[in-house]
């Protein structure tokens, strides 16, 4: 099974990467890496999910944000690599997760990203990972996901 | 045209780069990659720019220090590397901008960093790029820049 | 003097690896790079630091829950790579530190990493550094690492 049909045993179909919004790449391939921009959980162009865990937005809200965030994360990986063969791994997965005061379980909400990462890339998904509890993000996302990849030279 | 002549179009001049303040280093290269650390608004050795955009600082005083902390990246590439030869391109570059509760256009205040890095640096100064909205930075520097960037070994 | 003689020296024991907590790895290796998960100050499974320093937490506490993050970053490298010989250099180190409002000391807590990585790894323990302040962390922790690090194919 490729990404795409992974994705799609999930529901879930790869969108257009969003674009980045003034003088910097979504992505840049140099030295056998892939450094990719913030990824928010866009969907058709719009922020789906702003807010603060444990206060506007439930776990599970912030869960589902979590993996539209990396849904884009994977359609970057795509339009930047032109498919996944040339993807060795993924090496680290930085979530940046919006919360209330008193919130604390961020990993349960970054979840949602690294449960997608396995299932649509199997053992390419493998990535090491830190959560973060921000009180708030950029134009008021609930969750920002920096990721960093091995890549193959073409 | 070099560095030093983009700069100097824009009225800007390569400063001394910030030395480290603990056991650490300004940058550290290896592997084909330089890590530079986070670099502040600083200006002939202290901090020029203070407090929260949106707040006690306006947007425009945001992305001038978000310049400047660029102009202090650019310092410390040119410190490392021995000139810009060696520079393949900037990888990511992460904006931490400190913000007052509500500000959301922390994009807006990094292209103050984006724009320079593309305008001294031309096709190298393509980069992925994450911005952070934090309540506060260290030292009440208005805004941090994490850059990372791929060279060419010696 | 190996990496243990001089952790012996300080006192201090490499200590079991903390694992993940979910499906992601505490470390990734590919293309001569070490990839970390964010480290706390976890000690026999449990979190021993939490709180804000300037708060909860007095500027001595933050570092030494600095020192203990540093530490478990030590045994995630060691677990990874089986021993210390195939590292190169660390590249950078990234600090969160949950701060009470208006305290922005961030990089003395940050010397409590930063010394015991130079003391325990010598040469191959220089870094680049970044500091941040953000008011909370996920479970509460005084601080979070994120360490890379360059290292030797096998």
């Amino acid at each position: 099974m490729n990404v795409h049909e992974r994705l799609a045993k999930l529901g879930l179909k790869l969108p257009p990467p969003p674009g980045a919004a003034g003088r910097y790449r979504p992505a840049v391939v140099a030295g056998g890496l892939l450094f990719i921009s913030g990824q928010l959980p866009i969907e058709n162009g719009k922020l789906k999910y702003t807010g603060r865990v444990g206060a506007e937005l439930s776990e599970d809200d912030g869960r589902a944000a979590a993996q539209l965030a990396a849904l884009n994360a994977l359609a970057q990986i795509d339009a930047a690599l032109g498919g996944f063969d040339r993807l060795v791994t993924l090496l680290r997965v930085e979530g940046h997760i919006s919360s209330a005061p008193g919130y604390i379980y961020q990993p349960r909400v970054l979840d949602g990203a690294s449960d997608l990462f396995s299932e649509a890339l199997g053992d390419k998904g493998a990535h090491a990972r830190a959560a973060f509890a921000p009180s708030s993000l950029p134009h008021g996302a609930a969750i920002e996901l920096v990721v960093t990849a091995a890549v193959t030279d073409r």
